[in-house]
């Protein structure tokens, strides 16, 4: 298609497709080469990430489930991710080599910021892709992010736990949630310790075959609040 | 965002956005240049085309209506639509300089095939949008948009009579079809005379506050039919 005119709007922060056990589980306890989720990939057995960017990445059919996964990428300018989300080192980083799960073209094709208490070099990637490696509180990686992500979105990337600091900082303007009827029994929870927070936001949700989808949007008042 | 990696899949032909009254209208009886769906405005007071290429087109809300509707653009390399969606005009073209009712930076940002039986040169906009115009049968009209969009969907643009012209071809693989809570008495129905078509898919519902949205999905039978 050719270039599309821009809008004009305020920039969100943004989390998408952060799926969730019936018991509150968004990754397992321990995260591995071999394991990425960490031992919560039943969560993922439903998820089809060929269509983060659009419905047209795999065959028919076009689905709900499909189209609010491919709301990943629409506007987004930059992301923040944990470490984990990374890769699975822990404490300073070796010489090994290491540049992230997804090969020479990860699917992000903007800038990302990896929250770590070791900064190292940045890696970039033909595609656009950029890891800058960071030490700094949620607000601070979010004005970051913001200054490169240019006037559009910034999508907090996960893991739950990094969801779960931008929601206790109240940075959080759309979640979208998915309820996976699986019950992990352990592994790491998105909400805890978030008592009420659900006041903040207008929760729209629907149900499609086993999945349920909740889409939150900050409430204006929180957005005045701020 | 940098460039995206291609994906290899078969083409579809896809409508998007249909939306139909409760006694079945999609448009209204006359289009003139003041009303452009001729009486049927009603259909569209819910509609927000801002989110037609992704929901940051607009500001907040991110809801699931408006996911739907940015399902439109993804994938898309080219449209059919009917005449009467480019204009309000009959028969012969004057030399009126009509190009269309979208300004100089149509939506489309890909090749265009009017339906005419009245031939003209095209018209290119500097955005990617052209409008050709064929006198084609829908199979035909079909074989010249798959060329132009290279590898990628067709989206069939309206109106209700140019989609259901495709659907009696049996050309349709995926229909989103939203059901409006309005009772229009008069104008353009999309299913007459399509008794028995909903056996060719399979149809997913869902509900959002008032819509009933339809995702039809042309079942591998059909599409080995062909």
């Amino acid at each position: 298609m050719g270039p599309r005119t821009p809008t004009q709007r305020a920039p969100r922060t943004r989390v998408h497709n952060m799926l969730v056990s019936l018991d509150g589980f968004a990754a397992g306890d321990t995260v591995t080469v071999d394991q990425p989720i960490g031992g919560a990939e039943l969560l993922f057995s439903r998820f089809d990430g060929r269509v983060i960017d659009g419905v047209d990445g795999a065959d028919a059919p076009i689905t709900v489930d499909r189209a609010l996964i491919s709301l990943w990428g629409q506007g987004i300018g930059a992301e923040i991710m944990g470490r984990r989300k990374f890769g699975p080192q822990t404490g300073g980083w070796s010489d090994d080599g290491w540049q992230g799960w997804w090969g020479d073209a990860p699917p992000f094709r903007t800038p990302v910021f990896v929250l770590t208490h070791h900064p190292r070099e940045p890696i970039e990637f033909g595609n656009g892709t950029s890891f800058h490696f960071i030490d700094a509180s949620p607000e601070d990686a979010l004005r970051r992010a913001q200054e490169a992500a240019g006037g559009l979105d910034v999508r907090i990337g996960g893991g739950p736990s990094t969801v779960r600091q931008f929601l206790e900082a109240d940075l959080i303007d759309f979640l979208h949630l998915t309820i996976v009827p699986v019950v992990l029994g352990t592994g790491v929870r998105l909400l805890d310790g978030l008592a009420g927070i659900e006041d903040r936001f207008t929760i729209e949700t629907i149900s499609t075959d086993g999945l349920t989808h909740q889409l939150w949007n900050r409430d204006e008042a929180g957005r005045r609040r701020r």
